[in-house]
This record gives structure tokens, C-alpha cells and sequence, in this order.
């Protein structure tokens, strides 16, 4: 078999996904990450890096005919250094999409049907039922239109919330408004929901002055970065509001600090990303580029090297 | 205006879900169930019953031309026989099912997500990320394929659930299974929703034997009747199994019951049905009976009596 049909990726088990065409013509070789990586991988041409562990990027030293690098993460920032300028770089663009938005739903329900006092009453003993509220029929303001932004608007609609979303700029047919007009929105809002990056625009999006702007007993969601809302005035605004957060500023957050216990939040330790979601989803990909890879196709999630 | 134009309804505010031709050419009376029923309602000839308190049957006794008693629970077995038999009878059938598959769906998030951890991990003001469940990719069997099943299972799809529906009959042209292959299909399910009534059928229909069926580490979720699991068998199970449950047998449950402290087991005191879903939905079936009835259409939800 010609040189440049060597592939080295982490999972030994995508015979099961990929059916009865594997391996494509292609020669696998596994490497998950842990322990060292295998000894003469002068001829790999595509690797696919493993996911989650120290060593990731361990083997990329010994590939001297790599082409092409494919990553598991959504950002490939500390990768780029690592490669010459000739290989293409793909990224796990969509992977984590799921897991996030299936938390983010997570929370509003937990928060809207009152989760935390059930587990605090069953730690209790104490069977004692009140009216809860809902999210279906709530006005959900939807923060931030990208991937996760959509993925989260489907799971919202299909629970029968009216979902406003809004982006850095409208997009008026499709009934997005620009973040410009928060202001006018947040009044209206019975729960926000924060799906941004970390940018200079974001930081303190959520400040004490719009944090007032919302209704009583609205529920304020965070599952992008901890820096949007303005910590110090969430906590002077809890009772009023409530919130529910999987990102937090400062994190990890100190034991000694006011948000744990202030009333009516709901904090779960940055792990919305990271769940059983992403496995399968990994496992397609890597499939389906080593598809591509073998017919000679373009790959998917490319990424455009400056 | 002609006798037969009058109605009794337990909301004030119907003009705002009603829109411009509120009130439909009607004589709306209210009574919401607090206090004495208005007197003079001898020509009422529609009247809604009350929700949700003690003395919503009151005003029937005073109502001697009603021709049509809408009532907002699933149920009429109540009310029936406190009924003339040329008396049209209309049920809440619909209004609670967002509230019930909203709920399953939070339940299984909070299982998948490990909610209860996150909350008690709070309540320790301990920072302690670790990978979990999704309910994304996951094989859920439902168990129940009536409205709110279906409720379920599009909330589902939209968290890319695999959804299994299972109901006493197969339709094999919707994919829906038979209660008698529920031996079969146990064993690969990942996730159990059930959601079916309290008959003899379904008593004890996850026993010890068909939990046994059930892979390590499946969930179990219960927003039907408590009846339909074997209590003491899910005591025995748990930790192998983990369950969600809304509803228990007995309820409620006592404060001494090894279920509370099981592991792996969430329990909310029988909540689903009751949440900030109902309102809006009750007002809008109201609306859209009373548009019928003055423009003399066949009422919806109208019960078919013996």
C-alpha cells in the first residue's frame, strides 16, 4: 500500500460505526493518548488527535509526513503553533454542540420545576408538593446565535417556549434581533439565556444597570463564559432574580464565596461541554473524514490558516 | 339579549387572550371558586367549572338552564353525576399535557446531568467538575403512547434521543411497539419513561423481573402512576439501576421509606401535572369554547356520555 494511506487516530472501535466499507483502504493505527505513542509513524499522513488527556499533542512530533491534523476541540488555538504551515487543520466544530445545549436546557428546567428543592427535600425525607413553574409558554431571551445558540432554540421550541433570539447583529427575516437592543428586550424577558465567547464585546454584558432591566423572579442562564454577567451584581440582585449558572467569574469559584449560597441560584461546575454526547459524535466524525480522506474528498471543518 | 347568551367562567381576564371581539356577543359572569357563587345565574346557560379548589362544583346546584359544564381537569368521573344527562359535558383533556412531558424531560435531564450532585456539591461550596451523561444519543423506551407521550417524545427527538415508543397495541407504520415486547426491548434500553394510567394492566408492570431485563446503569423514569413499578423491587435495584420518579407507590411516601435514601434515585412529590403550564392553555381552551358556542359550533373536548 502506497505511502500517505496511514492513518493514526484515537478509538479502536470505529469499525462499528463506519460499517462494512472499513477501513476504506486505509491503514489504521490507534493511538487514545495515554501511554506512549507508537514507534514508526515516519509514513502517517492523517492524524487524528486524542481528546480530553495531558499528551495530546505528543505524537505530532514523531509524524514527519503528516498532512493533515484533525481535532477533536471546537478551538485549535494551541495547535496551530505545533504544525507547519502546509498541513491542514480540521476542527471538532459541532461535537460539543449537543452536550451544551442539552445543559443549558438542563438548567432551565431544573431552576423553572424547582429541582433543587426536591433534592433538598428528598435529602429530608419530606414529601411536600407545591405548583411549580414551567417553561413552556415563558419568553426565553437567547443570547448569542451560533451553533449552540440554534441547538438550544430546537430543544426550547419543542418544550413550547417563545424563543427570542438575539446576535451581535439582526438578521430581521429570521426574526433575530442585534444585541444593541437588549435594553429594550430584557423587560420583557422571564428567562435569559448566555451562549457568548469570552470577547472584549461580552465581558460584563450582564452589568448591574441591565440586570435591574429585568422582570422579578426572572431566571438569568449561563453556559457560554462566566465573564458576561457581572458576578457581584448577580449576587445583589439574587432573591429578585434567580439564575442558573454552568459559568462563573471567578472559576473555579472559592468556597468562601457570596454566589454558593446566595437565594435562587443553581451552579453546576463547567461541565456542560463535557458529556456522554460526545463519544458517537467524535466517532462519526473521524469516520466520515477518513471517508473523505480515502475517496480523495475534501475534508469537513477545515480550518482557514491566515 | 336572549337567555342562552350567558356564561360563567372561572377567569377575568379572558379579553386579553380573546383579542378584539371579546366577549363574542356573550354575558361573561366570573367566579373563580373563592367565595360564594354570584346569585341570580338562572339563565347562565355555559358555565366553566373552577380549578384546583375544594368548592369548584358550587355554583352547579344554582344553574338551573345550563345546557354545557366545561370542566379544566383531564378527568369528569367527579363531576358526571352532579349533571342533568342532556347536560354537555367538556374536559380539560391537553391542557396538562406540556406541564407532565416537561417535567419527564427535566427529570431525565437531572438524572442524565447529574443535577442532584451539583446541587448538594453547591450546598458543600464545592467545585468539583467531572464528565457526565447527556440524554442526547441515548435509546429511550416510552412507555405510553397516548397525548402525553407524544408530548415526550417530540421534546425527545429535539434532545436527539433515540425515542422507542411502545403502547399496548403495536402500529408498526408509526414504529411503535407492543407492550408484550417489552421483554425484548428492555434489555438494550438505556433510558424507561413511563407515562401510562393506573389500570390492571399496567400494575406493577416493571416487577422485579423486568427490571432485572434492564443494562447496568439504565434510568428509570415514572410520571404515570406509581403502581406501575414494584417499589420494593427498584429499592433492591438501586445503584444498579437509578430512577427518576414523580410518582411512588405509596404516596406519600413516608418519611421512614428506604426509597428517600436509595441510591441513584431522584424522587419529586407528584408535581408534573401542576405548573405555570396550566394557566395559559386553560385560558386559551376557554376562549376558543366560548368563540364556538356563540357562533353555535361544536364545542372541542366534549365527552361522549353513556
Amino acid at each position: 500500500m502506497p505511502t500517505g494511506d496511514r492513518v493514526l487516530v484515537p478509538f479502536d472501535d470505529l469499525a462499528e460505526v463506519a460499517g462494512p466499507e472499513w477501513p476504506f483502504g486505509l491503514r489504521v493505527d490507534v493511538w487514545d493518548g495515554t501511554g506512549d505513542p507508537p514507534a514508526d509513524l515516519d509514513d502517517v499522513a492523517l492524524h487524528v488527535l486524542p481528546y480530553g488527556v495531558p499528551r495530546a499533542y505528543e505524537a505530532l512530533d514523531r509524524l514527519p509526513g503528516v498532512r493533515i491534523v484533525q481535532s477533536l476541540r471546537a478551538g485549535v488555538d494551541e495547535l496551530l503553533p505545533l504544525v507547519g504551515p502546509d498541513v491542514v487543520v480540521a476542527n471538532g466544530r459541532g461535537l460539543h454542540d449537543a452536550s451544551t445545549a442539552e445543559h443549558a436546557l438542563a438548567l432551565i428546567l431544573a431552576a423553572q420545576r424547582e429541582l433543587p428543592r426536591w433534592v433538598r427535600d428528598q435529602d429530608a425525607r419530606r414529601w411536600d408538593p407545591h405548583f411549580v413553574g414551567s417553561l413552556a409558554d415563558r419568553r426565553v431571551l437567547l443570547v448569542g446565535a451560533g451553533a449552540i445558540g440554534g441547538a438550544i432554540a430546537r430543544r426550547l421550541e419543542a418544550c413550547e417556549a417563545q424563543v427570542v433570539p438575539v446576535a451581535r447583529r439582526a438578521r430581521p427575516d429570521e426574526g433575530v434581533h442585534a444585541i444593541d437592543d437588549l435594553d429594550r428586550l430584557l423587560p420583557d424577558a422571564e428567562i435569559v439565556v448566555l451562549v457568548v465567547p469570552d470577547t472584549a464585546d461580552t465581558r460584563g454584558l450582564l452589568d448591574a444597570r441591565r440586570l435591574a432591566l429585568l422582570p422579578d423572579g426572572a431566571l438569568v442562564v449561563n453556559v457560554g463564559r462566566g465573564s458576561a454577567i457581572d458576578t457581584a451584581a448577580l449576587v445583589a440582585e439574587a432573591g429578585r432574580l434567580r439564575a442558573a449558572l454552568d459559568v462563573v467569574d471567578p472559576e473555579p469559584l472559592p468556597a468562601d464565596h457570596p454566589l454558593w449560597t446566595a437565594p435562587g441560584i443553581l451552579i453546576t461546575p463547567h461541565v456542560a461541554g463535557g458529556s456522554a454526547t460526545f463519544p458517537p459524535r467524535a466517532r462519526r466524525l473521524v469516520v466520515e473524514q477518513l471517508r473523505r480522506f480515502a475517496a480523495g474528498q475534501p475534508l469537513a471543518n477545515v480550518i482557514e490558516r491566515p
